[in-house]
């Protein structure tokens, strides 16, 4: 199967590597508009070839679209024009609510199937590609009715090839669940980070005393603004509902603290333990 | 040598395997008050044998206490009351200031090194201690004056051993730095989880859609409140400072969310990407 990947990044450039590797793809056609990712891409084999957005989309059985968020909301009706019959475009952004209000109303809606990897690591770009970075790991498909049975059917297909798990939601729902089980873990390490780097002015201090339990909580932090500013904006109204509750949750903790009241934070973190039981189940 | 290790949990458990290992230790003995740790010790060979108090600071040519830093202030002074003539006592609690006052006054106080290895997981018990928890990370040895010069070589002896940087502070110092670099991600992994648990009343949605950067920020929410409970109140003062700088920064965050300052956002995170470099250096 001819598969054409816009946007040559992490995620896109996973992708790549493991519908290679498991025969899933037989042809892999890059495009992506900066220069220097073309060349990343080809060099390090992720794709067979570059080319451009008409002739990707004219040729590919599938197109997966990889981009930030706000890319997405301008190449998807492009994209969805210039499709081949059969074809089927897969968008893989991390917010669900604005993509779908905007591609609504295109002609070839049924074409396109709206999905979202849970997956990702702090980096970006080409070179950020990793083997197996979806493996166990949950592909949600959005607004499933909204799509021929054809293109879920070819979307489901790619996803268990790379063995995640294939789960249906409505994009208002993702957005919502996303909000808290993703989006705002990394605004939670993007503020430990201002925090103490404005604390800490001798970078010295950070780097010598981060233990492994720092480092695994503020990684996140080094994530790119760029996507994530689009995340915040395409998902700004359930995020505040989440911050408004983290601020509430953060501030009674603080409140024990300086009352002295340490029995109630035991009662909090015990609580807050039984996050173990359910990631690890 | 002969090392005595009080408390055999993650920090003691693991200090015994690769001190036995390494060839530091030629016999090591164990004191738990928990006959379940006790037991789990041996039939994990953790320590060659289980004894009392008494028997393991009267034998011990170094005491390690690698208990929660509340049973610190009780035990050190006792510990010190019943150490051999040449015996070195090394506490390896996670705050220091406190211990320090309670130390002072006490006879044989330059037997005694305050150390604090930066370095942990999130789970406790003998269970939870592996090998190789200490390679490369800091030892920091606080209020190094206070110590006789032969108990300081020996502390860093044992540290050098396990491959660990050494490092010094006054507690005070200390104190504050572990707030900021240790302490608080601890808080906020806590709050993160109860504000998903909170939200996410099916479990099921938790772990379907927690993706590998949702579980690393949340990890530390999985660690032993009877520890953390102990760390609060011998830091309070600090942590305040630091919650306080957290929740204006998280507040900020939230408002430029709501404003539709985007761009605000986005130059916020450039700022936290600057933990990249530090902690990757």
């Amino acid at each position: 199967m001819v598969i054409a990947i816009i946007g040559l990044g992490l995620i896109g450039g996973s992708m790549a590597r493991d519908l290679r590797t498991n025969g899933f793809a037989s042809k892999l056609l890059g495009v992506d508009q900066n220069p220097g990712h073309q060349e990343e891409a080809l060099s390090l084999g992720l794709v067979d070839e570059i080319t451009d957005l008409e002739s990707a989309c004219g040729t590919a059985d599938i197109v997966l679209l990889t981009v930030p968020v706000s890319a997405m909301l301008n190449l998807i009706p492009v994209c969805l024009d210039l499709l081949k019959q059969d074809g089927v475009l897969i968008e893989m952004g991390s917010t669900k609510q604005v993509i779908s209000d905007t591609a609504q109303s295109h002609l070839r809606r049924s074409s396109l199937v709206l999905a979202h990897p849970m997956a990702g690591t702090e980096n970006s770009g080409p070179k950020a590609a990793v083997d197996h970075l979806f493996y166990g790991k949950a592909a949600i498909i959005c607004d499933k009715v909204a799509s021929e049975p054809k293109a879920i059917q070819l979307a489901e297909r790619l996803f268990k090839s790379l063995f995640m798990r294939v789960l249906y939601m409505d994009s208002k729902e993702h957005d919502q669940h996303a909000a808290y089980v993703s989006h705002v873990s990394h605004i939670t390490s993007f503020v430990l980070a201002l925090t103490v780097l404005d604390k800490e002015k001798s970078e010295a201090n950070i780097f010598n005393l981060a233990s492994g339990g720092f480092a695994s909580t503020v990684r996140l932090a080094k994530s790119s603004p760029r996507m994530w500013r689009d995340i915040y904006e395409q998902n700004a109204e359930n995020l505040i509902d989440v911050l408004d509750n983290y601020l509430e949750k953060m501030y009674e903790f603080r409140q024990f603290i300086a009352e002295g009241n340490f029995d109630k934070t035991f009662q909090l973190m015990e609580e807050a333990n039984k996050i173990r039981k359910i990631l690890n189940d």
